[in-house]
């Protein structure tokens, strides 16, 4: 889309000291500051003067000579040095005047806030056009973007009114966002849990600088951990999928909450930033490849990164309870049981030494939850029974509950557990029962994630798991891209024979048949074939075989020229009632029964995140069910064998594949071989591959293969 | 359980009265009291000075002469009048001695702070059996309760560190827990955000006052119109299932978050109030009969009362976003998509009427969310805009977004909605985007229902909806239970042959057949049958005939003397394997094929909870997405038909039914009738039918009704 979209690896690393200048620069120029703190206009440099920003500020207004202990320039020329960022405040109609300006002059980058670019159509695209343009080879931050804030260093380049709060903890959570209100929404939820972000930036438009820019500098940037992401649209997935690699191999999760998940929300994101977003199935499938995190709630944004910011590694499944209140205690673990976690009671020897704390009254020590009740509410007795509990070979982590007595005691429970956590790394995570954000606050502070919601437990350490299977990641290798020929293909729709006969070039085996074209031919191939055949018209333009009276099954050799007659006249009669304008089909073709095995459909689905191999069950309940899964092709080659495998045992129904309820196990290491197999056809042929789908392949019992029973392929004209 | 657990009307009234003089009374002592207000037992006096009670306080401790300014007793003997609530504080040991003093001088009610009962097991199973028996006619609320707040009245009865608030709005939420410290939990989240509440009542142990009392008594009280509901477990179905009914009748919807889900929970919910919680399936029964509105997420509890306490009234789907926020605005019409509902543009008219409000700028005023920008953020353009929407014949509700600009504004959204609300029933609601707890609780103080979680907003909206649909609620009736013979059928189990029989008397058709025991006679039956049959040995005591080799199907006549003799040879050779002691058997069933039907499951489910009918889809794809579906059995007779018919319909693979694909309808009417003639015959013989299962039956295309082909019926000893 732009000049700047390239990823050579020169390019990469001129990006990253651009972004490694607009987030920490020296000097700021602000372009159309208001004297006014109160307008939008006037934010800027009253929170780089307030948040104690530490280089020069150079509000640039015609109209006035000073904003508070500022002198204020007319205009850019007359700047005393070459700013490292210029914030442009002016609108659309002028922005890409001051853009040019400051290019001119080398600043470094140039954030623009002003809206009315590609969000609006296509007056916008063509402003937006205009403003690329004139930064040349000046970075660009925006359009329609609320800036970025720089907490690890007290940098806000920034006119979110979230900014107008006192006190911003800083901390390891580096956050991209392609909203600008949304960036605001999650410094302020940040900063009232007293949960500490390292970079926030809003890309929002991205005329130039985008999501995977900044995900690649936080991926480098020491005082990040965790990233975070708020996406509407991947616009370079390549770039972004590069960029999540290299912060997964920096030991950086990335945890990303995506919208346009719904037809509503999708509309929503065009009219916001213009954002032209994939099938989010799509960004599913990418998401898991790479190993983002995909957050499922707009609060998991925030509570996920903060449990993963503890740096803490959760090994299994196993959760202890501690409570005082037993309601809360109850609450946490079912919903930790409803995510797959167990709740096992102690061991004996842990059980003993959480009894040796407590005497008399009616804690529940050796069950769990662990409830140590209201006269469990004590320093000592908390630190016993937390070092108990890390140190128990029956958990993987603690989950600890604050109840109505922690509003008299907010320090309580937090420093009985930051005295604790060196001994271990196990997870602890804290929920808070009633309204007490004080204790919260001060609970994150100490470094243990404190949620409100009782589910966020489960989800944070969910999340930790997947963060723990992070390491695996992106080792296997693309399948190679096989030397075929299929030069010989015209472009347009291949009849279904044609189509098996094109899957089986690249090693996808197809059922036995054979074409024919008079009643004779087929008795005889009939007969070559077995004692029942499937009998089908052969027509490139009539896709629903069934629907016209063209397909047969279980034909006895003997009863097929009267079959076929009566196809004739069926097809014909289905056409010309839906007044069908191509000849009758005159072709047949003659295929084996395959029986006993379990009938998929393994295709490919194109769109803005790139091209995806999908695999699904066949049948019309798994069909109601939509069991299927899709993973998209690496930039070169076909799919890895491994996710191939992993595709086959994601399916809802895979049971159906692994001997289930008596059934015979399933060739899946055929399956494997035929969907690696039909996905490097898809990288082979690139965009000429209009459309492929095999439907249904049948899975035969272990050992016999899969064979492809009918499909589809539509050949385009060839590339450049 | 106890004495008080009678349902006839003369004790609800009994129960209803000594409630209200519980909840609302003149005088309470309180036992046990302590001077210091930092301790537990220092409290409930503490907070009942504090927040305003304006009857009379005794406190009763022989060790002090003086709490505060009031005079206190040495013993409930010595108090000045007969009071109508003694809340007790002493320990378990104790706390029935107070109790049976407090009833022979004649108080109304007492509630037990004190743990120890049948939560802790045997002892403490015991121990509340005393108290029961201490407390003679006296009510009781608890044990193990933190105790009930009457916020209409001012009158807190508990001693809920929640308490130590200063301000708690009273409002029209009735909130029953079975939890105190979720009580704690509920009020203080509540009070934060402004949200009102009407009563809080802790249950927990229920050893007399239970939760259905308690919606029953919310029922009537004025000051309630939406009743929440923490459940562990409903000891009393009968009861609970009336005072919904009851309340739903006062137009007052109940909402419900039950624990229990998984096992870890229904685990914690035992050792927490001694609760037996039946499958959580059967609550989903339950809830959907009486029309419970079930909260998914404990945030819900109070996000889904908050919106329906407006009373205002959702008559379709489609919505309309207000916003000044782009990011924010996508969030939520994303997550309404998600949930089903719509985010049209305006029409025309009301476009244009958006139109007229503001020029220029980048305001999107003609798509929706509606987007006034930050330049809209003005009272009269607001006003406007809200006043539009709610006229405009394109929407059903309005959800409006406040950004980080609203920080600085608080009142300003607040107050442009509630001038507008008076013109419209429509719901309105609103979305916090940053942080801004005085801007949410504003907003939900003039009766705006306002969120921080994006999602809430879809929530709240599925529930009103789900609430206008109460009305039409409890109106059909009950099957008629029929006169069937049925002292002819020994305990035991059933053998097939005789199980579809059975089903047969009660009016469930099975599939032709003919039981057999020679080669001779099968062959007869089969020819009788059909051109293809199928056999199978009969016996009570096999169940997996086919894991034995003793079904075949499809077979042809004359090939049965021989599949027989394969049939007797491989049943032999199992259950030689498997050491299985009784004779092999001798008899076997020959019956017709039955083809071009679909599969179900029909069956019986009985646990804590009542008698449940079960309908599942058949076949093992449907049965790995646990496609099944229940309904409780109403008291009296089987399930009314229209149940029925929700039933098949509520199937994720109702299509399969209805003609999905092309295939051919199938027969639901009959389905209908087998469903009601099962249920019936449940109902009918009650305990003695231990398990009763028809699997499959298949039903045949409309108008060819249904067939029982296999099934399982175990019958139990007479009862009295």
């Amino acid at each position: 889309m732009t000049s700047h979209s390239l990823t050579s690896s020169a390019t990469a690393s001129t990006t990253s000291s651009a972004i490694a200048r607009l987030v920490k620069p020296r000097s700021v120029a602000v372009i159309g500051a208001s004297a006014d703190p109160n307008k939008t206009s006037g934010r800027p440099v009253s929170y780089l003067t307030r948040h104690g920003f530490g280089g020069a500020i150079y509000p640039v207004n015609p109209k006035v000579t000073r904003i508070g202990d500022l002198r204020c320039y007319p205009d850019i020329g007359s700047l005393p040095e070459v700013p490292d960022v210029g914030i442009v405040l002016l609108g659309a109609e002028r922005a890409h005047l001051a853009v040019r300006e400051l290019a001119q002059r080398g600043t470094g980058a140039a954030i623009v806030l002003a809206s009315g670019y590609t969000e609006t159509g296509a007056d916008g695209a063509r402003r937006q056009a205009e403003l690329i343009e004139a930064a040349g080879s000046m970075r660009l931050l925006g359009p329609n973007t609320i800036g970025l804030v720089n907490l690890t260093d007290s940098i806000p380049l920034s006119a979110s009114g979230a900014l107008e709060m006192e006190h911003f903890p800083a901390g390891s959570i580096g956050v991209v966002s392609q909203s600008g209100g949304i960036l605001g929404a999650l410094l302020s939820r940040a900063a009232a849990r007293g949960i500490g972000l390292s970079k926030l930036v809003s890309t929002s438009n991205e005329a130039d600088l985008d999501l995977a820019d900044f995900i690649d500098y936080l991926a480098d940037d020491d005082a990040t951990r965790v990233i975070a992401l708020y996406v509407e649209s991947v616009r370079h997935p390549e770039k972004f999928r590069a960029a999540v690699l290299k912060a997964a191999a920096a030991g950086k999760p990335v945890v990303a909450f995506k919208i346009g998940r719904s037809e509503a929300g999708a509309r929503a994101a065009v009219s916001h930033t213009g954002a032209m977003a994939g099938a989010d199935a799509m960004y599913d499938a990418l998401f898991r490849q790479v190993g983002v995190i995909r957050a499922q709630t707009f609060a998991d944004l925030i509570d996920i990164p903060a449990a993963l910011a503890t740096g803490r590694v959760l090994h299994g499944k196993r959760v202890a309870v501690l409570t005082s209140t037993g309601g809360a205690g109850t609450l946490v673990s079912d919903s930790l049981g409803m995510s797959g976690f167990e709740t096992p009671p102690p061991d004996a020897a842990t059980a003993g030494r959480l009894r040796a704390l407590q005497q008399g009254d009616h804690a529940a020590l050796d069950r769990n939850p662990i409830d140590v009740t209201l006269a469990g509410l004590q320093p000592d007795l908390l630190r016993g029974a937390i070092r108990a509990l890390l140190a128990s070979p029956s958990y993987d982590a603690v989950a600890i509950i604050v109840g109505s007595s922690g509003l008299a005691m907010p320090d309580l429970m937090a420093n009985a557990i930051r005295d604790c956590l060196p001994e271990s790394d196990k997870p602890v995570l804290a929920y808070v029962s009633p309204h007490a954000p004080q204790v919260a606050a001060v609970l994150n502070q100490r470094g243990v994630p404190a949620f409100s919601a009782p589910e966020s437990c489960a989800v944070a350490l969910g999340a930790m798991l997947a963060a723990g299977a992070l390491a695996s990641l992106g080792a296997s290798e693309p399948a190679a891209v096989p030397e075929v020929d299929t030069s010989d293909l015209p472009p347009g729709s291949l009849d279904e024979a044609a189509a098996k006969q094109l899957f089986a070039r690249f090693g996808v085996p197809g059922v036995r048949e054979i074409v024919v074209d008079n009643d004779a031919d087929a008795r005889s191939a009939a007969e070559s074939l077995g004692e029942r055949v499937v009998l089908k018209i052969l027509s490139s333009t009539i896709t629903h075989k069934s629907d016209v009276g063209g397909v047969a099954v279980n034909v006895r050799p003997q009863d097929v020229p009267a079959r076929l007659a009566r196809m004739r006249e069926d097809v014909s009669r289905h056409l010309g009632r839906t007044g069908h304008t191509g000849p009758a089909p005159t072709r047949f073709v003659v295929q084996e029964m395959v029986e006993g095995g379990v009938e998929l459909i393994l295709g490919m689905h194109r769109d803005a995140l790139g091209t995806a191999i999908l695999l699904g069950m066949g049948g019309v309940t798994a069909e109601l069910f939509q069991d299927t899964t899709m993973r998209l092709l690496p930039a070169q080659g076909g799919l890895p064998r491994d996710e191939a495998l992993a595709m086959i045992r994601a399916l809802k129904t895979w049971p159906l594949l692994d001997g289930y309820r008596g059934r015979p196990k399933a060739d899946v290491e055929a399956l494997a071989d035929a969907i690696v197999a039909f996905s490097a056809m898809a990288a082979a042929m690139g965009a000429r591959l209009v459309e492929a789908e095999i439907n249904p392949v049948f899975v035969l019992p272990a050992g016999q293969g899969v064979r492809a029973a009918d499909g589809v392929v539509v050949i385009g004209e060839a590339g450049p």
